[in-house]
């Protein structure tokens, strides 16, 4: 059997679809993100800007943040030592969780050691929990959630991206007496869109529905506590299960689901990727506790954020450039094919200290490929500044079509 | 549709079979471990000992660990802010995952959030590299494998539990040049038993096949570098695909495979559950490599753990008490009854200050409920002793049945 010769065809497909990925090798440095180091394939260093990082607040550097961990760590020590079953609850994983409550406006909530695993090992459970469940979910739905879909081995439908007509002739031709869950996000991280939650809800009530929402982009950063999209819309108390993740605005690691106490301790009960791996560290709990509570009030925080967003976005619409914009945080710049999307980003980093990942399929449907900026309250005018002009160059460089200036 | 009625039914179910779980809350004090103070339910705080930790070595306190983190969030901050791909690999992930290819003398690893995503994401990314692969899994594989390989959607094949014959028979009823993989583990960390790795790899080379073991419950404690137990017995090359924990003897967070470049490569490239979650932070990835560093030479500390769970063994043995022993470092004591199990250990918790979790099902099968005790080189003597009273004790009082002492 060769495995070898598996494995190369396996690879060299990436190569010929030009979607092998290189990891770049970034060292943050405290106080001064978005600034970075990058250690280039050669060895040498060279001092960059993130322009596509998740810590979107930069909470990742809060005093408040660090100081919960440091003390974490000096009182308790590394790591949990156990599953949360066995050994592993601390009054950190408590306390963490009570804060994630409040914060939605929920009985409970339940953390997991990443909001990926929140959503698998949710999804997947749902149908042990409700026999006969279909489960109903958006077509641009992260993998996290096509995983835990999957996963549960129920019947499920996707409905055409926030398509609230095809999503209505699903619940129609369900039948009327099976339990079912509609599955979507607050905002889609790829192109910056939110999902027309309320319009969702109102079916979910219609048909008898349960809500499962993803705020995983929205978390920290919308609604007046930052709660996320359906705080800001008043509309939390329609959605039966929120999923979070405490890894992008709140700066460290770590998902959860919040929801009914009930729901909670059924989930917590019988989901296998909650009860059998090792409970997320107290110092890692600490830390997102801290955020999760300064983020309840740091308002400007979230407003200099959008702010940033805004003004990226006219700018770079000023030049003509095709920016996806529908109003979230999130810049997608549409490149359409992945060999040109990997040379823009490739030159931006090597000749301008300015990193952008390039998107390509499978994060992205193929000839959609972009790049997707994430702009923070602790980016400067001149780093946007900078980043524009760079735009502007490359752009006209590979000769990249723009858009009409009135558009 | 009545959802909540659902909830209660799925929730009774457990209460009805005396497996419904509630978490200990515990705080670990540094320096103290495996001292710790429980919050009892009523509010009051209890000093207890853990005797069912899985930081099996201390090191979740040890100076180097810690130091190790608090450099590394005075440096970088908090969380990595992005997946693997997208802003999230740093010098500190790239250090542990060479820290774990030198550990187990592979050309590479590759770090996940959790061994059980490790094993699922990689179990199920098989089925994808090599197609018409079929998995054949040990019965007693972890819920985190058993995950993987029924994510992997591939025809799997169970064997008994370290039944060679049976596994022979299986290998010799599949087609000859089918891709396969054995699947199974050095130390089964319910019964504390040995995979009898060489014998497995033999027949993996008469048969053409693939190994997948999991060393979650070795790494750090087995072999002259603490590489686990293939280490310790010379196999290391023999396995195609080693799979590991951070969280428990090396007393952090995070898991990993380690294998051949390619086949790191592959599943890196591959495998859903790698690709779309937020890295660890690099104070974790830090740690974690401060802890595999340390425990390359610290042979004591791992001579010491050892020494700790043949005491414990033979004075419970002495007592005359049912105790599961295969020469690892786990010590089970078999009940067989999920109320009784858990009426021990409440009694052990609340009139001894011992900190036992009962294992019942679905963690072990029904009717082999057991106390599971993980001494380590920071138990002290003293505390094994009142260990052993209480145990002998609370045998009595609950006229638990004793092995003639002969046997
Ligand atoms: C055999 C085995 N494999 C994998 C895991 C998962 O490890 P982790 O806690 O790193 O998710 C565990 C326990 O947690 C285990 O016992
Ligand atoms: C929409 C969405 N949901 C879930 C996740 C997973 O979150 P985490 O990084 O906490 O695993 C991500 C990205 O990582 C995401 O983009």
């Amino acid at each position: 059997m060769d495995y070898t010769g598996h494995l190369d065809t396996a690879l060299q497909r990436l190569h010929d679809e030009g979607r092998y990925r290189t990891f770049i090798d970034i060292a943050r440095t405290k106080d001064a993100f978005p600034r970075a180091v990058w250690t280039r394939p050669d060895g040498q260093k060279q001092d960059i800007t993130v322009w596509c990082g998740n810590d979107y607040l930069g909470m990742g550097q809060h005093p408040v943040v660090l100081a919960a961990m440091h003390e974490a760590l000096d009182a308790t020590g590394a790591g949990s030592g156990g599953t949360r079953n066995i050994s592993g609850t601390t009054v950190y994983h408590n306390a963490l969780e009570e804060e994630l409550a409040d914060l939605h406006g929920k009985e409970a909530a339940l953390l997991f050691t990443s909001a990926y695993i929140a959503n698998d090992a949710t999804l997947s459970t749902l149908p042990i929990l409700f026999p006969g469940l279909h489960i109903i979910s958006d077509a641009l739905n992260h993998a996290s959630m096509i995983q835990g879909i999957r996963h549960g081995n129920c019947p499920k439908h996707i409905f055409r991206h926030n398509d609230l007509t095809h999503l209505r002739e699903i619940l129609e031709s369900l039948p009327a007496d099976a339990p079912k869950v509609i599955a979507f996000e607050s905002v889609y991280s790829m192109d910056g869109d939110f999902g027309p939650i309320e319009a969702i809800c109102d079916l979910a009530d219609a048909f008898g529905a349960l809500t499962y929402i993803d705020e995983v982009h929205a978390v920290g950063m919308y609604g007046p506590r930052g709660a996320g999209v359906c705080e800001k819309l008043g509309l939390m108390d329609r959605i039966d299960i929120i999923n979070g993740t405490l890894g992008k605005a709140f700066g460290v690691m770590g998902g959860y689901i919040a929801a009914s106490a009930k729901m909670v301790d059924a989930v917590r009960s019988y989901a296998p990727g909650f009860i059998f791996t090792t409970s997320i560290p107290p110092a890692v709990a600490a830390g997102a506790a801290a955020s999760v509570r300064h983020l309840k009030t740091d308002t400007a925080r979230r407003e200099a954020h959008q702010m940033g967003a805004k003004i990226l976005k006219m700018r770079l619409k000023g030049l003509g450039l095709p920016i996806i914009d529908h109003g979230s945080h999130i810049v997608p710049v549409h490149v359409g094919d992945p060999v040109k999307c990997k040379m823009i980003s490739d030159r931006l980093l090597s000749e301008h200290g300015i990193y952008v990942q390039p998107i390509n399929f499978p994060t992205v449907p193929r000839g959609t490929e972009r790049l997707r900026f994430t702009p923070s309250p602790v980016h400067t005018p001149e780093m946007i500044s900078k980043l524009v002009h760079a735009m502007d160059d490359l752009w006209s460089h590979c000769a990249l079509s723009r858009r009409e200036l009135s558009a």
